[in-house]
């Protein structure tokens, strides 16, 4: 029921929730900007059933956000790979990154461009300004805070 | 289940898919950017069951994302506004609608800034890039196209 009311929200922001809005997904893609590849690798991070995870990726395939990449011929096994499609969903993934280390929990990680090591964020700015591609980006994990003395 | 699990995945994205990921709950903070703050002005746009949106509502208060102001003494009604943590969900929503014009539909709007009317977009910049507040954006509708001649 859900579903079918919420197709009649036919907005950008409806179908865009229609193909990634749930939250397996995301983290799915999540995972696959951090670099896994492989179905045994998300599901070690993701700890959810195969047969969810088969079925989220085989969707994501669907909506060319990621695609299938032959790795090992004899047996077949493949890798997936974020598409360009895929990859400009790096803006959403860093917004929500971004509010969550704000205001939900302490950073994980410190996100910056790789050609120079300059610090990178989401926001809204005017266009033509100079933006830095999914390629050119690179998240540097923090550990948690250790107590410096004393407990 | 789902949630118990996906709980375990206590990175900032989890975190904050936790509280919007519901996909009415996105749709919501839309409509707040869009404008709306009575409750029977979300139930029209959206269509969702009465005690659904109440829920998703209290919950957005809960979290900091909506308050709730007094705009009638009696009988006592409230409308609910975005708080400056809700506007900061500005990017993540900006960033949804980008993808979804550019990929799954026709823009629906021209997001602009208010005050020169220059255009805007969600990219990730260089730390200290100038950014436009939510204060300061206008999202302009565009019509549906139009066939100019024959079919």
């Amino acid at each position: 029921v859900l579903k079918r009311d919420y197709a009649g929200q036919d907005c950008p922001i409806a179908q865009t929730l229609e193909v990634i809005g749930d939250r397996w997904t995301m983290l799915i893609v999540r995972d696959a900007f951090l670099g896994l590849r492989r179905f045994d690798e998300f599901h070690a991070s993701l700890g959810l059933s195969r047969n969810i995870l088969a079925e989220r990726l085989a969707r994501l395939v669907d909506e060319g956000i990621l695609q299938r990449v032959l790795y090992n011929e004899r047996p077949p096994r493949y890798e997936y790979e974020l598409t360009k499609r895929g990859l400009e969903l790096n803006v959403v993934l860093t917004a929500l990154r971004q509010w969550g280390e704000k205001y939900l929990c302490e950073p994980r990680g410190i996100l910056r461009r790789r050609s120079d090591r300059k610090r990178a964020v989401a926001a809204i700015v005017q266009e033509g300004t100079p933006a830095i591609s999914a390629h050119d980006l690179e998240l540097v994990p923090v550990g948690p805070r250790r107590m410096s003395r004393g407990k």
